[in-house]
């Protein structure tokens, strides 16, 4: 056995995202108790800076010791009860996750799909409800597996006419879009601390409406997770510090660090620099003669998914992006398997030079697998950059 | 919000235990995509070590994405089905979680108490079980709790006659104790990357006997957690690496080199040093004066549970060992909260310098607390190190 040495990746999938040095440091920095004072100090600055960048002043913001799927389940088992009902809108590979957990956990689920690449449809959900109460709404607020981007707002009153608490996943979204948690009145939110928040994976920063939590609380029966159990976590990080489990404190200081990242930044600019550089990397691959899945309207701009050209061999091209020049990007999920790349500009892997990195290694890896370039992909992202 | 800048603490509790400089490192090399050939690989070697490890040659051996408590309730969601008759041996703090969380996922729980700082006892299990069949007999090894130890074989046999599976809680018995899965013939393990591993929090190892993976295949409702869904995390693991979550490649990197320091020590050398600075603590601690809780021949070495003298004020203590010497020793638990201190040697931490440190700053402290020492703890602690 010897000692591992992870390559330097440039990391432009789905993610995770590249992790800024300062990101780094603080994971490697010495590891503390779970209880130690300073350890309950960082949790609580960090569940200030969650808060401000979910823009949500819920008590009940904290991050869950797991991926962003273990915020997934966490939000659903602490909500759903056996035999709720539960409304889920699919277009995507996390909604059809997102439903299957929900039925896993003792829902009774409703789902309403939809074309895979497209947003949901407000009024095709309310018909699927058919004038019936419904526990909870879910929806994906940014579809990892397609690159959609869903609207809140009109999910949020649909919830309302359900009497449903609206659960939003945001595990591609916060930190790279306007999740704006009170102003959308979504009751419960997950993300992750990879991707739009640049740190590693490992936790999934959570957050819980007044409304929501009152739902948890007059729950009949113990949520059937005791690691996912929301009000012994919210105990753990924000009542009297009760042992839950032994959480890791040097994810802690990392996404410390990430969230210190974000707000010296500033939403805003964070928000305006996606959106400017993922121009700037769809007016290249355009150039390079690729199709977006997704129209312009409904595109996320931190992950776009491109259709591989025909006679293109998908793991062929990642394969060598990797090997040759040590890039990720994403293959296709599900039925998109070998059909889509997903190139994600997320976090601190939001930069202009990831963008003529992504252009330039994608298209010498494509001139030599017979697809010829239609323009002049740097130049036309060169341009954007620059305007 | 400032910077996190953790200090150097020495951790002497109940785990987190020290880090070694070189797991840090590895914790802090680049973050690697979950299913990079990289990742794939440290994952691959780092099922090996655990296996190594372990001492088992089960297929189903991987980390979950959590701390301990997670893959106890892994092990737990995969084996029980609603209904099945668990039998769980509680003599501390997590032997009453284990019972727990076996009653949430659905378990029809018989509970067998015994006075916490005393191992369970076999014929008083058997005697509850009254004749019945149990599909699981759960039981901790190390109780970190109290630092009682629980002999295996014994139970493994009363899981035969009850036509039981056999799982065992390893969380803080692996890397300092012979856990010896197929010797003991245990059927499903669960441990954490911290304590006698030295790794950060944030995994949990855990191995499945053929025997265990039968039940799980045999299920007659799916698992109620996806995130803990052992079929699709050794799929992920050890099949065709189907994406199930976006695992951390920081942590798998940080605990490859963890098991792999422990498998360059040696198992038997490594259970050596922990029973040989056991000895030297505890001459150390009875010369101080102090009186431990469990009896020595079921005493765990590298976690001892001592009793706090009357008139000491527990938290004062503590709040000093940290404060003047940064040292973390742990409270107690439950009914024991107050009344005892846990003192681990565990992994990397477990040194002769930091027997001496425990000791001198227990002296300094206690002192100061008006606690007059027996002995000379430093020359009967250096005595038995000598020996």
């Amino acid at each position: 056995m010897n000692r591992v040495d992870p390559p330097q990746r440039v990391l432009l999938g789905p993610g995770p995202s590249d992790v800024a040095p300062s990101v780094l440091r603080a994971l490697g920095a010495p590891t503390l108790g779970h209880l130690d004072p300073k350890t309950l100090e960082i949790m609580g600055e960090l569940a200030t800076a969650l808060r401000a960048i979910f823009e949500t002043q819920n008590p009940w913001t904290l991050a869950i010791s797991g991926t962003g799927t273990s915020g997934m389940e966490a939000t659903l088992v602490n909500l759903i009860e056996p035999g709720d009902r539960v409304l889920v809108a699919v277009h995507g590979y996390f909604g059809a996750r997102l439903a299957d957990i929900a039925k896993r956990v003792g829902g009774d689920v409703t789902v309403v799909e939809q074309e895979w690449g497209r947003p949901s449809d407000p009024a095709q959900l309310r018909a699927a409800a058919a004038g019936r109460k419904f526990k909870v709404l879910a929806a994906v607020h940014a579809e990892t597996s397609t690159g959609v981007r869903q609207e809140l707002a009109p999910l949020a009153a649909l919830a309302d006419e359900l009497g449903a608490l609206f659960v939003a996943d945001a595990v591609t979204s916060l930190g790279c879009l306007p999740v704006g948690v009170d102003r959308a009145r979504v009751d419960a939110v997950y993300s992750c601390s990879q991707k739009g928040l640049s740190c590693t994976s490992g936790l999934s920063p959570v957050t819980f409406s007044p409304r929501a939590v009152d739902a948890i609380k007059r729950r009949k029966q113990p949520v059937s997770s005791f690691y996912l159990d929301v009000p012994l976590l919210e105990r753990y990080w924000h009542g009297d510090h009760l042992y839950h489990h032994t959480a890791c404190s040097n994810l802690f200081a990392a996404l410390h660090e990430a969230t210190r990242l974000v707000l010296e930044e500033g939403l805003e600019a964070r928000f305006a620099r996606h959106a400017r550089l993922s121009k700037a990397l769809v007016a290249g691959l355009e150039a390079l003669g690729l199709e977006l899945l997704v129209p312009a309207s409904d595109r996320l701009p931190q992950l776009l998914a491109v259709k591989i050209p025909d006679g293109v061999d998908d793991v062929k091209v990642r394969k060598a992006l990797l090997e040759q020049y040590s890039i990720e990007i994403g293959g296709g999920l599900g039925p998109f398997k070998g059909k889509l790349w997903r190139i994600g500009l997320m976090g601190s892997g939001a930069t202009p030079r990831n963008v003529l990195l992504a252009l330039s290694a994608l298209a010498a890896v494509l001139a030599t697998s017979g697809f010829r370039a239609r323009g002049e992909p740097i130049a036309a992202a060169g341009a954007a950059l620059a305007s």
